[in-house]
């Protein structure tokens, strides 16, 4: 975590909290109104439940005093206005925390429910979640998180690894250290020299010549050492298209290097993975970013349906405890 | 901010900065290679910018030792592929900054330019960004500066408020206090008791009663100390529409109330506030929550275009510094 | 019927009859020529067949004297190009009725197919047609009685129940009244002391307040004396949803008035109807207006099949009786 | 009309009413309620009013004894939700005409409405209502009085005409004739054999011969008593087409026919009038049927807006007088 | 064949041979560069294989003095990029006819494709190609043998029967004939007089009168001689429909004339085709003419895949002989 | 031409004309009738009228023994149903030829209305056809010619450019060519070893290499002997783009060739040339092959509108010769 739980709970609760709960907070406590309210939380459409630990984590702080809460599971497949976390405590525990709790489950919703929507493209080759350059970088790591819950094999930054259990990050080598080398092969072979055993040999091969020429020149220079090479063919060339993958594997097996695995990225979409697959291209693993870190946030809303143990919630809404027969007491 | 500068560099060139940076940095370590590249920063589409002043502050002291950079100001209205950032300087310095200056400018840039489009659609009436919900809270005032930037006239987090320069955030009160009170008039008085003067008496009527009625009961308890309603109707009763604002201003109008103001909020699109607006509805500010806060991240893009004062880019690009007159030397 | 059958007949065949079959009456009559022709006549489209019976009882007056027709049932399901009548006679008989006997079918074959598709969209639901404030009062009772053929339950007016073989008309009260008395509990209870016994005891009540909030004040003041509420709610909120449908069946239930139904009406259409069914909506009944006495006509042609015995007929017909076993001998 | 104006409001305020009406009026007059109340009429959505004068009258004879009303003139163009009428008298008056005032309106004004559009599509040529026979025979004449009100310069029925105040109603020879003839030249001098004089010989040409051939046959035995040819294609030859029209016309004239006129009908609609006007095809008049007869109603709808002097109106709407400076005194 | 073959090649490798090869020839000569390559040829969608036989005829006389060939078979269904021909010869031997064998496949094969989805929609009935005045004379009987290909069981020029092996070609009569003689049935029967007695008597039936007149009135006159009827109905008519073909046959059914056949043409397209079999209309042929005659060519493509034994082909394919199990050796 | 005229005649007469011409011809001859008609010919949609010269040779042969024709020019801009051409002579010496004229007409201006599309949407750039390969060799010089006509610039084969009257037909050198040399550059130098001063120096680029790679090789090699490059990008590699074609034009001049220009070509299409030239890519010229090979024929239309000086046609058409003002008399 970027800071202490006690310096996330007061920014939470305070800088980052929508002004009015502090206003309500002032009013009702001017007013020595403090009730025990159930509070239940649900999203507005169907996607993978991300989250929701995060927010635990908060909540078990805030009620330590008294409280009760029952939630679904981080990762578990939800449905559009089902009940994902229920709360039963004084309201001034935990009223000025709706900002941070809906917007956790929002963000982290959000990404894992587009993540498994392109595991699912995948059809089991890997996916590899490389957005963190297209989010603001205090949530990459999380956005990473994320896309892991939603299903992707791996993530980019380290600490993006650490919060998802992962062993290490992943990631291959940057077209800048090519540029810097000034030819594919010798950044190749100088990345070989210069790493732990343990990181993957898989060279870039689109930045100064035609992909499947520079695959092979790399495979040639590098044999049994090259793990793979990467095809992140830029959108000016037509990105990476199925015939490449194609003719870039006959090329290197013909060449003796049927080893040499493919790992293509760049403006990957579920559609476009799904062509992928549909052609039966032979692919490695698939690197995303954009598709991910672009998914729009599931918009979650927190309803008051009990004061003092009497159902009372607004209008449009049904006063009252809502079933909810799969959440399981947590707090 | 919410960390030093100094713990935010290590974070960034650190733990949230994509492995292979890190890997790439080590490599030419260990080939002893550091030359000064020019690197340009770009867009895949047209947008406002920004982020960027937030970028300098990295990009200064990283560069402290030496290094220039050119870049467009904050808010401008960029084109897409048009360079907003040049950098030119030893590439140890900067290189493995690149996730975190593409992922500010992507994710603020983002925002910024869909709240200038819910700007532009307002045609004039005050817009208040409400959406800190819907993101994670990490940068959920960072949306609200973003926004802001954009062109809103306000937003919700103390720390929004404070990085956007305002006074102090907008607020009127949740639908939770209005039910712990149980009836609106109570709430509405309650809050007129407890607030500071500067604060605006705004009260949300939707909550237990038809708009019109509970807007009319507040406007008759309260008079003139009540600034104006908000109109947040659940989509679950059609949201706020046209014909409802007319009749609740007609009939506030009728029993006396003329300076009583409407607020409305509650899935505020850009398409839905230009029906508003084209209807001429009478409306004093919009409350916009999703709209902005789900806008996708601008795809930002880091291309070396120079070694050592040599032209050399990747396949795809121009080799060479791109003319770009816009741009101001800034360090 | 408004008019007796006498007078009935010589309006059609006159004053209502397009002008050029008294023309080609007073041509053959001058040329002394008054063949036995066939006629059939068939409707452009699928549908139900309605109006024959009405159409049936013209023709038995007409051809008393001499002539055989054949004809489908009420009701039937009819076919594109189907034949649905056959009339062998002197055509001096019955020439001049084509127009009144075309438009009886068509207008009341198309009220009776739009009127069937909605009854199938209800699934079972009992649907009361209300729509005879959308059509010519000469023909409104016509119509309703053509959405009974159709399938609905019942109609409005007394006139339509009659011609439908209902025991009584349907309705509850219109909001003129409730406006009159200026507040639904007050109004509800006066219907209650007022109406006969037979007479359900229906409340309106969208009038002055929120649905849910006037259906409980109503059903706590009348207690088991209430049979249902009617929810008409306006375009201007959103109209009746299902959303709300099935907050006010729960708030009802959670009152302790489980007996009190709900009646929707207003802009009910196939389309919104499937919807509510889909989502298992607990309605008692709909009232459907516009949808059914919009339907369009079903474009009926009468041709000429044989002359004398003799096949005879247009271009683009094909000459003689058309084999038409559905046809039963009716005169 | 059909029936006595003291029939017509026995059958408008009883039979044909909705019966909700009669319980309101036997509710108030339990409890001695019967205010003055306004009564705005309004549609919903633009046309062209018709069915007003029809409207007044009976609001003429209801209000005998007090009351007073407003309108717009019959043809007026009128706007969506345009108050088009207004009464204020007490409500025992002419509550229990709403259904029959809104169906006269919604008809009417459905039909006129349409006919306005096939009229100004027609860009000048005459338009000729022939639809009497889509739509049931006692609405039929009334239906062709709201076609000419829309613009139409003639009708086809007798009542039609009357009601319109046309000289007489237009009209050329039905098919049955000429299949009852067995020739075309040979019914068409028949036809002007027993003619009077004021009758145009109109002859039409497409039921046993090619049109253009037939045209020339009966212009070549009629020579100079021809007025015209009606071309009436079937649905199975093609219709009418813009090269029908053409060759015939061609023909005509290089026969030495220049003086007969062209007249076509058969599926006329809006879209195919534009084409023929578009393609300047020589045409005397359109026969428009179900264009006209098949128009939806236009949906009006009576609000009340003040008891007894007070502005009061239900949910939605905006209680008191609307503004509306076109209305004139009228009763 | 229009030219001998001799100078049929001479004209294929030069005067219609794109210039290009001819530079390349002297290029290769001028370093004495002779390469057994081998060269593949494949089409960009699925199709019928038309023109291989041609195609092979110009090889065989190529590779006389040594070479390879394989290859699919005239007719035989291919899958998009399916080789269909495989090539191993000394370049000079066959590099300059690459522009004649790619166009003899490319026409030939488009033709034959569609005109096998025509013979598909027409579902067993005969299928006549008479679009040779569609294309050049030049290629005009090579598009009959192709259609006949693809399945169409007659062709209209004698050498278009010629080349494919028909007995004789298909024909009725012109418009032409019959307006010289300004009747169809004088037209008709003086047809019966001269034509041999192998000849078809079917006589088009649309030139003057109505075509279900005409049809009569032949059938009257020429009784058992009369073996079917052409409609040809133009577009200003409404081209043939199905309900004219109905009507004709019913027609002349109820007139004895069962055995006349129906023959249809008139823009028939695949389309239109399936609507009469869908329809069940009762029709002989269906003769075709500018839906298969403006197919579009298919592109054809020939790669080199190994020079002097060494796989080689250009960026974008695959290196050496592609699998091709359905390649049969030819030469 | 390919045939002498003597042969053509006998050809386009016979052999490849519809066997009804010469059935009629029997036919009228056995009744001896041949009378002067008047016959029209038109196309059934607008565009750019080529082949008329082929027509009018055909006819001044026939029509030796006496008639008369009028036509447009070569290359006019047509209309839809505009007379193109009149003859008028006895049926007999030219009647056979119809489906010559008729296909000469149809495929000719098929393509020079497409050429022109392309040439329009080239914009002054110079368009060359490459489309031989895309249709049969015995009409690929004649489509060629027709590009011409309509506006191209070149085309590639010698009897094509001989047809339009062009000092040489226009070529760089084929894939093939360079893949038996197994080397761009050494390719491209050959090449201008052996070819004639006047044959222009452009080599193709993207063969073995990426192609602002290779065509910087090309470039530094052949220096200012290089007249240009050659992108024909292979669809697997995503065409030729706007992008790869100003990278190239930059990379060029970066490397200080700005003389050397880019000739591109693959798939071209009137819309994806829109696209260049509104990019205002650097091109000099465009090949075009299938875009307009393929381009369907018009369909042309050959009627009889007088017989012996009688006005006279079929229906659907108007007798008698039609007013056209532009016909120029030719014979």
């Amino acid at each position: 975590m970027l800071l202490p739980l006690k310096d996330l709970l007061e920014y939470y609760g305070g800088a980052a909290s929508d002004v009015y709960f502090r206003r309500a907070h002032d009013t009702l406590a001017g007013e020595n109104l403090d009730p025990v309210v159930t509070m239940e939380y649900f999203g507005d459409r169907a996607g993978t439940l991300c989250g929701i630990d995060q927010v635990l984590e908060i909540l078990a702080a805030r009620l330590s005093e008294g409280g009760e809460a029952w939630a679904l599971a981080e990762g578990d497949r939800i449905e559009g206005k089902e009940v994902v976390l229920r709360v039963r405590a004084r309201y001034s525990l935990f009223g000025q925390y709706e900002t941070a709790i809906l917007g956790i489950l929002a963000s982290c919703s959000g990404w894992a429910t587009r993540a498994a929507e392109v595991v699912e493209a995948a059809a089991g080759t890997r996916v590899i979640s490389f957005g963190a350059r297209h989010v603001h970088p205090l949530v990459g790591p999380i956005m990473e998180y994320s896309a892991i819950v939603g299903g992707c094999n791996g993530c980019a930054t380290p600490m993006g690894a650490q919060l998802a259990g992962l062993a290490a990050p992943s990631g291959t080598m940057p077209h800048a250290m090519i540029l810097i080398f000034g030819d594919t092969v010798q950044a190749g072979q100088a990345f070989d020299r210069h790493m732990a055993p343990d990181v993957l040999r898989i060279v870039l091969v689109d930045t100064f010549k035609d992909e499947a020429e520079e695959a092979l020149r790399v495979a040639a220079a590098m044999q049994d050492r090259l793990r793979g090479v990467r095809l992140d063919t830029p959108f000016e060339r037509g990105r990476v298209t199925v015939d490449l993958v194609r003719e870039v594997r006959a090329r290197l097996d013909q060449a003796g290097h049927p080893k040499v695995g493919i790992f293509v990225s760049g403006g990957m979409t579920v559609e476009r993975i799904r062509q992928f697959v549909a052609a039966k291209a032979a692919i490695d693993s698939f690197g995303v970013g954009m598709e991910i870190a672009a998914a729009p946030p599931i918009g979650f809303t927190a309803d008051i349906k009990e004061v003092d143990g009497e159902p009372r919630t607004k209008r449009g809404r049904i006063p009252g405890v809502t079933a909810a027969p799969r959440l399981k007491k947590v707090i």
